[in-house]
């Protein structure tokens, strides 16, 4: 923002600095001739103050925004799960957001982000494990002077900003594992995940640590350190917990058991697409320039062009494949356009962003099946939407940034799916063989809601 | 915001400039007595290049509201629809914002801001007919020196602040026809009306054509541009596409056939309530100064009064009328008063603002009948809502803004309306006559959820 | 923002203001060796112009965000009824918020902030009682010069936020008399609540009142000003209106009416929580300096905090009692959080926050029931959550902020619960004892929808 001196402009420049300090008294003075020039002159520049507070901004309305993300996973979920189990989709969903602000909160925000303060590695040779300790927030109202880093932003909007992202990890998983999981098995396992793995491996990319400094990976806002995690422990909970009753007979054909409510389902995919855009968006984390805030711009557009291009590939792809237009394909198939986009929202053109998702949503279409094939019940279609349009994604970001290096972005991927699949599983494994994981048949078949959270979704429905 | 400059000011002004460059520094020194005076200077004035932050941050505010409408018309549509067509509608929801995107960014955006390459017509003698070719978003990390129009704002956040415009018109169409319209035929004309119609009639006053440099038509947010053109071509789909069958009795009597979910009806119009503090008080397109920010103030005070009349007006009209109070005349009602204010937001006092949403609430009580005595079956109730509140808004305008002629606003309302008739009336025509428009009467009866979606909305409430 | 003078400085000062002027042609000139300095310098201070903008824009984003409420309302209480009253809720909360705004735009603005001219009392000695008269917005396009308060922000901004602050008020009550009052006895009494009875108490603490200058009442976004408000409202109301038919036996016994459907329920909730970032966020007032936004972002994330302790302790406190995992204690306990940590969002670390908000969710799970045992109807438990969880937020103050009085907290409870208590008894008596409040029996039993609205919920589904 700063640009250099120039001895000739001395004078107009004392003009523009008068322009600048006192246009009232100004106004009653008549202006000389030399004056004039001065009238023309025009303020520049962005003082950090200004910078400060409106890159924190960003990172409020991107916060409050994948807040809602939490609505938007309960909804879909909600609306596609069977009416009996319903109200432990909607419990799961509020108390996985809770159990993951805890948790981020008590030792999550600062192994994910230890700044200097690597337990193992070091910010220069490449950081594993971050620092613990709970989240600090700077003390009520800090000057610029006191502010931990007047160049970037308040702490309190970073960690309001970032706890929203470890929430949606979580949110993920949830789906997958519907109609057939426990709720404190589940949660147990949520305080692992949004407490340890995410943090982590997050940490490896965005706090700066060895993929980030050894293998310049590049996930813009997290194909893989977001979307990918939820992917591969929603995977390794599914392969342990085993399909629904009923979903896979003994021939090799699958019953269909469809959603209770495809209005709510296609409610928490624009609820969700809504988020997307302070997900994306405010992940450029600076809003104190014009290079940033038209960045801005197009990562907010080509987060809504990925989207389309994904709900329009699926739809196509699913009405020329099953001859009928399945909505939940386009659902899913938007969704994934959305996580084909993310990782990296900025470089693409309109009509690229729109190809990279309607991939995705390609993928959706031939990835469910394929799951059902493997007896891998995954209720939502989060595997196909999160884990698998998330590598694509984090591969695609090659086609437009030249920066990225297709080997390291592989390497990046495989690294941190098989930590989060490996600790997943291991997590999953032990909860399974001590308190368990399922429900007893009674209890599936009966519904969770009556059995574990006692209130009916829909008690005057029958 | 750059005031003129006065020579007696001289001395204070040097010191003026040094408290805003080196507070830190400045803290320790002395101060002398000629200091205390500056000591009190004010800062003042927003440079060029923060009121081009703002601006754009205004548009990508407005942007992401104006999204969400999308999922308010999904949800409206969605529970004023019948159980067996839910899906179908949600399906058409998604499809066509996606179509609108997709066809906004091909030839759209061009057509609608041709700067001065108009095709037909010039900038200054009247633009008819603007540019074609596909939207191409700013450079990555622009300096203030590279951007197209330093003193507006990044064309991302215009471009991505516009499609939804396109968005909207298309999704108003849906609402109409619901309940006995294939989905292909319908995305083919909404590819027409956001690809051509929308973006043409829209240049010919917000890209700066004839109806505003000839006529001085006053359309602040688009109750014509956006409202009446998405209410035309729902009336010449309507009129050619014919009522559902059963609707309307032999004997002139008309079958009620009430929506399946007042709940998601209602959440609609909330949202949509919400969507439309972007959709007019972004469309000031900056906020960069006090009197701007100020005015994007009174104009979302200003239609969320509109919103208020439009809805306790219905509602009182309704009880008086009906004897009943009317839950979709009291949505209809809100949701007409947002239209009525739309044309012209920021003129009018707070009272003055609920009295215009007010006529547009009773407007919808008794035009709702009309359009049954003329056996035009609309569905959700849009054309009066959009098409007659959106009329009434846009003349309006006069009784608070002087600059508007009620002639030139009349003319400029029967030009657009003739295009937008008579362009969507041959195109509903030509698919009509070609791949039809309507679903068999078996997969009528049936409903095009099982018909055409192959997925029910509601599978376990029978 | 502005520092003192230093002359040392002068030299350097002038290269600065230059450095701000002109780096457009700068960049082309040569840089002196003092130059360099001058190309360090780094720009400090936020102009007033800048700060009205970001206090202004603040509130235009609290605004809609605490606008959306209404429609958490709506979807909570249309969630928690049984489905034959469904309609009548959805009604009476589009209905309250338009008389909300409309009242609050005759009367209840300048009642609740009448500056100094206090029709009794003083703003030195004490305000009771305020202006009347209807609000009026800055006229368009203000200058800076003409704005009324230039270190503050728009008029029309601050009105857009307060009005919405009224309509919350009113909200609250619409759920406790659920499915047994008719739909105008409400709306009368919902006129003298957002007329007189909200904006009064206001005005004692937020207008300046004596609350404020005589007790240093402290309640920043409203526990007590607001929440406990629409409580005691509530419950003066549920006293005088007795219970729904059939809700408790002559036994003591209490029967169970389930609410018709838990997504709508949760869906309300996670969209009140997102409505309450603004709600807290934006109660700051200023975002124009570092200490300001980074205050907003303590409150969000603080606010946050609060919701999920609300959540998780009622959801492990009706694990422990109940033995079941009841989601509505989970959604009331979340909600309970967020009106705990309202009074006081800023100055608690994340870690009270939660704890403040847990307190705030174990009060509702044992509130309930209690309730019950005095045959007082709460339909959707908002006496709990509001009230009882609002004078525990109140009284919380203390415990991290150093400027709260225990003594004074508690009295401004009491003078604000007795006023609005009597007033709104003796309201709710003339009412009762005039056109009175109950619908006939049979209507009760038919179900307010096809007795008052005419219309059913959802008609399709039995």
């Amino acid at each position: 923002m700063i640009s250099k001196f120039s001895p000739k402009l001395c004078g107009t420049a004392a003009l523009a600095s008068l322009v600048l300090a006192f246009p009232v008294l100004a106004q009653e003075a008549t202006a000389p001739a030399e004056a004039a020039e001065a009238a023309e002159a025009v303020l520049t520049g962005v003082s950090v103050d200004v910078v400060f507070i409106l890159n924190s901004l960003l990172m409020l309305i991107g916060g409050f925004l994948v807040f809602f993300m939490a609505a938007g996973f309960a909804m879909v979920e909600a609306g596609m799960v069977r009416t009996k189990n319903v109200s432990m989709q909607l419990l799961k969903n509020i108390s996985l957001f809770g159990v993951a602000v805890l948790m981020y909160y008590l030792i999550g925000y600062n192994l994910m982000y230890p700044g200097d303060n690597w337990l193992i590695g070091t910010s220069d040779g490449g950081g594993y494990l971050g620092a613990f300790g709970i989240a600090i927030l700077e003390a009520v109202g800090i000057t610029a002077e006191q502010a931990s880093d007047i160049s970037y932003a308040a702490t309190s909007s970073d960690f309001f900003f970032q706890v929203m992202f470890c929430a949606t990890a979580a949110s993920i998983v949830s789906g997958t594992l519907a109609e057939r999981i426990r709720i404190w098995p589940f949660l147990i396992f949520t305080v692992v995940l949004t407490g340890l793995i995410y943090p982590i491996q997050a940490s490896w990319k965005w706090g700066g640590g060895f993929l980030d400094t050894q293998f310049g990976f590049l996930d813009f806002a997290g194909s893989t350190v977001v979307h990918s995690v939820g992917g591969w422990a929603a995977l390794a909970g599914a392969i342990l917990l085993g399909a629904r009753r009923g979903k896979y007979n003994a021939n090799g054909t699958v019953n269909a058991m469809p959603g209770s409510s495809m209005p709510l389902a296609t409610l928490g995919m624009f609820i969700l697409w809504l988020g997307w855009f302070g997900f994306n968006g405010a992940s450029q984390l600076a809003m104190g320039s014009v290079g940033d805030v038209a960045d801005v711009g197009r990562i907010m557009a080509n987060t809504n062009a990925g989207a389309v291009g994904g709900a329009l590939a699926a739809m196509v792809c699913a009405a020329i494949v099953y001859k009928k237009v399945d909505l939940t394909f386009v659902i899913n198939g938007a969704l994934a356009g959305l996580v084909s986009i993310t990782a990296e929202p900025l470089t693409p053109g309109l009509g690229t962003a729109m190809l990279i998702g309607g991939v995705g949503g390609i993928i959706v279409v031939f990835a469910v099946p394929l799951l059902d094939r493997f007896k891998i019940d995954d209720v939502v279609g989060a595997i196909p939407v999160h884990l698998f349009a998330g590598i694509w994604g984090t591969i695609a970001v090659v086609f437009t940034n030249g920066e990225a290096n297709l080997i390291n972005q592989l390497i990046s991927i495989v690294i941190v799916g098989v930590f989060v699949f490996v600790v997943s599983f291991v997590v999953w494994f032990i909860i399974k063989a001590t308190i368990g994981l399922r429900p007893s048949e009674e209890d599936e078949e009966l519904g969770l809601d009556k059995a574990e959270v006692g209130i009916e979704a829909y008690p005057e429905f029958r």
